[in-house]
């Protein structure tokens, strides 16, 4: 079956994410971490739009990816100019990517009430705009925004603007569901009859991509749907990144493309690393990583449920829906009131404790889990609570350290930086050691001063540890 | 068209999702409100399974739903006893709701490799035990466990453990797709099969439900495409709370039937009620609520990008899907440096701040944003710092008081409870005023500090502030 073209706009429309943002440098970072991913087309930003992606553009000069290309991205040229004196044109030529991708309006309600210009205007800065970039060697993707709605409310004036990008030399055009609002059957409706009419009426083969929005919770289902129905390249963003409700996750896309439906996007090589992609550009863009996330989130292959646990231990295909690996994602077993024998035993297996073979240990084990969870402890998000809970229901606990006191002091004087340092006090086989530190704020000075107290006495053990993440709510 | 029927497993599906705990206290608030919310059948939970859900069932013998019927979960009888000995229907009996619902193998590989038993006894399972909570006088609904991968597997099986839950006396069927592996179209063309093959075969109607899973990111696409193809009831999660990746999200779901598709499921108002359960339950399950939910999320109907934001002005369909207050939601504007005028002079606007109506005013804020925003700040998240940023650039800032020092201390001794302090000095119109608080942590005393240092100047502000919430990271 034809292999899908990947598409990724992370970096442009990702970033109407409300808590999404990059710097010109973290957006180069992420470039080419997508270009090592298999991505085909990185759309970088809108260069002239904001002085962040004018300079990413710059930045990216320098840069030679190994299989993608790079776009810049714009709009059709303004009404009432010739499209080489459009500052929005030249800018996307000046800013030296190889590819363009344009957008116009595809609803005539948006040509006559909000651009108020004639409709016959538009579809000439659709035509003329294409045209002038393919004039200066660029490949370029016409984006018809508001595809759907438009072809819904004046199905020849949509049909009319391909065609205008069609007859401008648009290598690939573009449907976009912009506002999300779109049925996986409307798409599979509406792609179909774009693509007879392009066959029917362009005088060449022009290809048809497919860019969709989550407002309906409905973007990663729109997107296949029009691969069904033919569309041959697909945008999204890592982790569905995106204005309002986000656009196409293509972590979910991709998997579900290559995986359930045999269209090759991505190398088997690449497809294993998905799971860090998502994890590399969430970092990137400070975001806490969804756990629930499709595929490549912490829990897509978490079982908590005893029943679930223990018919995966007979057979994995009973409650999963892929092999984890292949999206470079693990099992886990979670620890609840709500699990049995089965889950205590795996984990206890994971964490090294060996338990009686006559069963006794294990229910033991979940009894306590019941008791503690219906007062409130939660150990399905504590792992290693569990383990410490773990050895001392089994009577097998040992404390390394006993904590006798603590002191954090947390000081700012007028026009000064802030200034945070704490003092432990800790007992280790009857040697008391007291220790103070500094540190960024109250849990960094705490964790330097724990830190060099036990480090007194386990220097290898604390080498080894870092706080990575903590939450306060 | 034919109204559908919601089927709220929040109170069970919903609590094996990683990190969703509730006491039964909060499963019957939660239940109340899912009544209130117009939901028509509550599933409580698994009475029997743990101790939590057994205390559920006891507390909610006392109400009285206004409309709700409430329903106990279980499985179908063990192999080898008989329906009326199992212990797992007496408890669904024994817990006094008034519906069950109960779950059976479809698949052939679960019954021979994870039961281990022959494939016709666990058809007469499903049957007898559906005869025996009908012989009890509950209302039953049969969940076909893996419908879509059993009937993939092995058709002619799959349709035959539906058949013996209609032979039983099911008054609903319900086909899951347990693992979440199944696609739209897959769904569309099974649900058919098993519609069609029930009206040829079974002695009487069954109406179907569909309860789908989001492993794919397609839970609310599968459950929406299976009401197209026929189903009539919809099982799902509030907020698609579930285990992995959770449940089909009934916040999604609802609006997609009802406003696009015209399928009634609850009254207007009730619609107009789905932001604050979104809330709500999100509050109970102490989750903090997504931002980019569908619908209801705070950012379903927030508008970032300049373009947008000035289109929504002139005409409102133009970047909006569905009038946002259908769902209980409102339209937002942002502010970041991609945002243009428009934006600031919406922002200002809803601030209560005049600009100059030249545009010089809002070109400068503008300017400013896009210059610190270039430096690492971010205004999209931070309306208030907004507020400031904007009062300080037109010169119309005036300080309410002056932050001379504070002073934190966290101490703990063993044995004795962690002890917050904190003490402020500022400074209002020259007077000096230093105070100290105790708290709950090291935020908390210094909100008690400060606020009673600045409830000296300002009584009425202080009284109506609140710390809402704060993120440590």
């Amino acid at each position: 079956m034809e292999p899908v073209v990947l598409y990724d706009t992370t970096l442009r429309d990702g970033t109407q994410g409300e808590d999404i943002n990059f710097t010109s440098e973290e957006k180069l970072r992420v470039a080419r971490r997508l270009d090592d991913a298999g991505i085909h087309y990185i759309e970088g930003g809108w260069p002239g739009s904001n002085p962040r992606d004018e300079e990413f553009f710059r930045l990216a000069r320098g840069w030679k990816p190994k299989q993608a290309v790079l776009v810049a991205f714009g709009s059709t040229r303004r009404h009432g100019i010739a499209a080489h004196n459009d500052p929005n044109l030249q800018a996307i030529v000046a800013s030296g990517a190889p590819a363009a991708c344009i957008f116009g309006k595809t609803w005539d309600l948006h040509v006559t009430d909000v651009l108020e210009i004639p409709l016959a205007d538009h579809l000439a800065m659709i035509e003329e705009s294409v045209a002038f970039l393919k004039s200066q060697g660029l490949l370029v993707i016409y984006d018809a925004e508001h595809y759907f709605d438009g072809a819904k409310a004046n199905p020849e004036y949509a049909l009319d603007t391909l065609l205008a990008a069609a007859g401008g030399g648009a290598d690939w055009i573009t449907l976009c569901d912009t506002n999300g609002g779109s049925l996986p059957h409307e798409v599979e409706e509406l792609v179909g009859t774009a693509l007879s009419h392009l066959r029917e009426h362009a005088d060449r083969k022009v290809p048809l991509g497919i860019h969709t929005h989550n407002d309906c919770g409905l973007a990663v289902a729109n997107t296949v749907t029009a691969v069904r129905a033919g569309a041959t390249m697909v945008h999204g963003t890592v982790n569905g990144y995106g204005e309002r409700c986000g656009n196409a996750d293509l972590t979910s896309v991709i998997p579900v493309l290559q995986v359930k439906m045999g269209r090759s996007c991505v190398s088997p090589e690449k497809l294993a690393g998905l799971r860090r992609l998502s994890r590399y550009v969430s970092e990137a863009a400070n975001m806490i990583p969804r756990k629930d996330r499709p595929f490549v989130g912490e829990n897509a292959f978490a079982h908590k449920g005893g029943i679930h646990v223990s018919a995966v231990r007979k057979v994995s295909a009973s409650y999963e829906h892929i092999d984890p690996e292949l999206v470079g994602n693990r099992r886990r077993t979670l620890v609840s009131d709500l699990a049995g024998k089965s889950n205590i035993e795996v984990k206890a297996r994971e964490l090294g404790v060996d338990l009686n073979d006559d069963g006794e240990d294990s229910r033991k084990v979940a009894r306590e889990v019941k008791r503690l969870e219906h007062e409130g402890y939660q150990y399905d998000v504590a792992e290693g609570s569990f383990d410490l809970m773990l050895r001392r229901t089994l009577g097998r606990f040992k404390p390394h350290f006993d904590l006798k006191s603590f002191l954090v002091t947390i000081r700012k004087e007028k026009d000064r930086k802030c200034n945070a340092e704490a003092t432990v006090k800790i007992s280790v086989n009857g040697r008391d050691c007291f220790m103070g530190a500094e540190g960024n704020g109250p849990v960094s000075a705490l964790d330097n001063a724990l830190r060099r107290a036990l480090g007194q006495f386990y220097p290898e053990e604390c080498a080894s540890m870092r706080l990575v993440d903590f939450k306060v709510r």
